[in-house]
């Protein structure tokens, strides 16, 4: 029985981090090793944080180390990995950034487990076949609306008919502000002959919990016809998105992307009046975690949608997810990766010509990552306690 | 205005650091300074990992690390601390450990404006005085049976009319072993004449959410008048602690330690039938955060209890929350701390002649760290990237 022999976490950097919205700017790749394969994953984290999560010193038994829950341990089936996530919450129940350490290494293990019996991970998963899905195109908006109008024209051009916008300074000015920005993205839309297309808008928290402030954009969003708005709120702010979403009419609520579990998911559907719910792979728990929070939006007859912004490895994983179910169509496919996030694997999963996207009838995730291209990435790293060297980048 | 010049993090931990349940084998020690006075708090956290995400490379604009939001800032009242623990949240709203981290600081920026304004914490949170509390002892399970009896017997010696163990193998073996350390646990109190004191178990979310499991155990906890059961299931499971609580009778459930804001925590009180709450100040985001699940607990009718069980500078921020409130009369009182956790303060809340603990008339939290005797459990931390050095451990 193959034995997980080796796991390494990778630090990647674009030379210079701007203070915006761009989540791609940097990433954490984990590789894990048995039998002779290598599995890949991304934790979109904070990665010097959870480096340091995977090789801290033990504090005491509910404060381990991610690491020692996971190497050495059998890898043969869904069921081994499910007990390694179950090890790692048990052992690092009170290690808070566990969590995200351990979405990447579970996302890593499907891979890694892909490889082995030479599956997809979709067809591990359960699912037959894995239907296409139609890409939203995730953006900033633009620093002014007409920045923005650009904007949805080209990715118009391009040939999507789903485009969503979201952080930037929607939500920081003013009401007047935020209802140009809509705007311009429904008439960029619609000049390009996509009067059909799909709009979404994606706050990024900015109102905390404040209803009102809130309310006063329904009326823009409703008249540009918006399929969602995103994260009006903070992720545990049940009541004001239950509340807002009673005011929303045609728009619908969607978040997610905070949850660090599958537990808070869960209970945002349930409570929160959600339309969508969007969880991060890399954040929620790995495939594991993302895998139980569909079924629970299945079971509850609210739409499954990734949450993904960073790289095709990453867009890989989270469309596994939910492959196999044609009803939840749509897909968030990042639009304006960063070098680094687009360098990361060779391969990408392209929109097809009928605007379509398909994951790779190839074992595990099917995408590699291009180790020649990143290398110019790696940061060097070293944890030091106690004239120990706890960790250091190790080659890639 | 007084502005914060320092912040720093200090990791100390005992020599060896066992695997057992006892979180007080080490501690992440946090010094603020402002105007020339020193405040200082506690994070009950993984040091190297909270470390980290004070000094991180910022990974976008929603993943900076802790430190950016604190140095620099105003600190003149109460509103400039709610201020500060906003823009961490807003500014590192995808650094999960961040809540940890601003756990510690917020202790310790309440701690520093008392001394600024030469008042206890609990008046500058709106409390005309400081009622004294009931100590729970808080003891870990012996090896076996046996043992329990003997350091219940030993606490009752001590005074204490209140007592709660937990974690050690509880829940881990059989029914069996179960009922007979919570009968022993009782006995020892009876046999040194303390038939009314109150009796208390943890069983530190072993569980999981199987309410069956946990169900067969009601029996012993009622027969042996068990005042609490906390923690029978993880901290998400509001559904499982729901059906236990409605079939525990008199044993109430208590539970909120895992919270790491006060959200978690006031959907606990919420959605998941809890007699009794209880967040950590160096976990749940500080004195800020605890305050806030204070409130919560006291408009729900829900006891508040604090969860300490590390130093006495840990104990006091605890207590400060709800010092003025004399109906939440207990209060966790560490019983078997490590020496590391023992000389991390000079003063100690010594229980007094009546059996009751006190807060200090003094500034702040009225404790002050043992800097000449913890300077022997200071760890040497390093974290370098790409040759620059993010952290080293400052001078003590």
């Amino acid at each position: 029985m193959p034995k997980i022999e080796a796991l390494n976490f990778f630090y990647l950097a674009m030379p210079e981090i701007l203070d915006v919205g761009d989540g791609s700017q940097d990433a954490l790749l984990v590789r894990v090793s048995a039998g002779g394969y290598t599995g890949w994953g991304e934790c979109e984290a904070s990665p010097l944080t959870t480096i340091a999560s995977l090789v801290c010193p033990m504090s005491h038994s509910a404060c381990k180390p991610v690491a020692v829950s996971v190497l050495g341990e059998t890898l043969d089936s869904p069921a081994d990995i499910a007990r390694i996530h179950r090890k790692v919450r048990q052992n690092s129940l009170d290690l808070l950034q566990a969590d995200h350490a351990l979405s990447g290494i579970d996302v890593a293990l499907w891979d890694l487990l892909g490889k082995l019996r030479q599956e997809p991970v979709y067809k591990l998963l359960g699912f037959k076949r894995a239907y296409p899905k139609r890409p939203y195109f995730s953006l900033l908006f633009g620093a002014t609306p007409a920045d923005t109008y650009q904007k949805a024209r080209q990715a118009a051009r391009q040939g999507f008919s789903a485009v969503k916008f979201g952080w930037g300074t929607f939500g920081c000015l003013d009401l007047k502000h935020d209802e140009d920005q809509v705007a311009a993205a429904r008439a960029g839309l619609e000049d390009e002959a996509k009067k059909e297309a799909i709009l979404c808008i994606d706050a990024g928290t900015v109102w905390g919990e404040d209803v009102a402030v809130a309310s006063q954009r329904l009326d823009i969003l409703r008249k540009c016809a918006v399929t969602w708005l995103e994260e009006p709120f903070h992720t545990y702010a049940h009541r004001a998105y239950c509340q807002l979403a009673r005011a929303s009419g045609s728009v619908k609520l969607a978040g997610g992307e905070g949850a660090h579990n599958e537990y808070m998911a869960q209970q945002m559907i349930d409570y929160a009046g959600l339309g969508y719910i969007q969880v991060d792979c890399g954040r929620v728990g790995g495939i594991t975690s993302a895998r139980r929070v569909f079924e629970h939006a299945q079971a509850k007859g609210v739409q499954y949608v990734n949450h993904t912004f960073t790289s095709h490895l990453a867009l890989s994983a989270s469309l596994q997810v939910f492959a196999g179910a044609p009803e939840h169509a749509l897909c968030e496919y990042p639009g304006q990766l960063t070098p680094l996030a687009d360098q990361l694997t060779a391969d990408h999963l392209e929109v097809d010509a009928n605007g379509a996207v398909h994951l790779p009838e190839r074992p595990g995730l099917g995408l590699e990552p291009d180790l020649t291209a990143i290398k110019k990435y790696v940061m060097d790293v070293e944890m030091i306690v106690n004239k120990r060297m706890l960790y250091r980048t190790p080659a890639l």
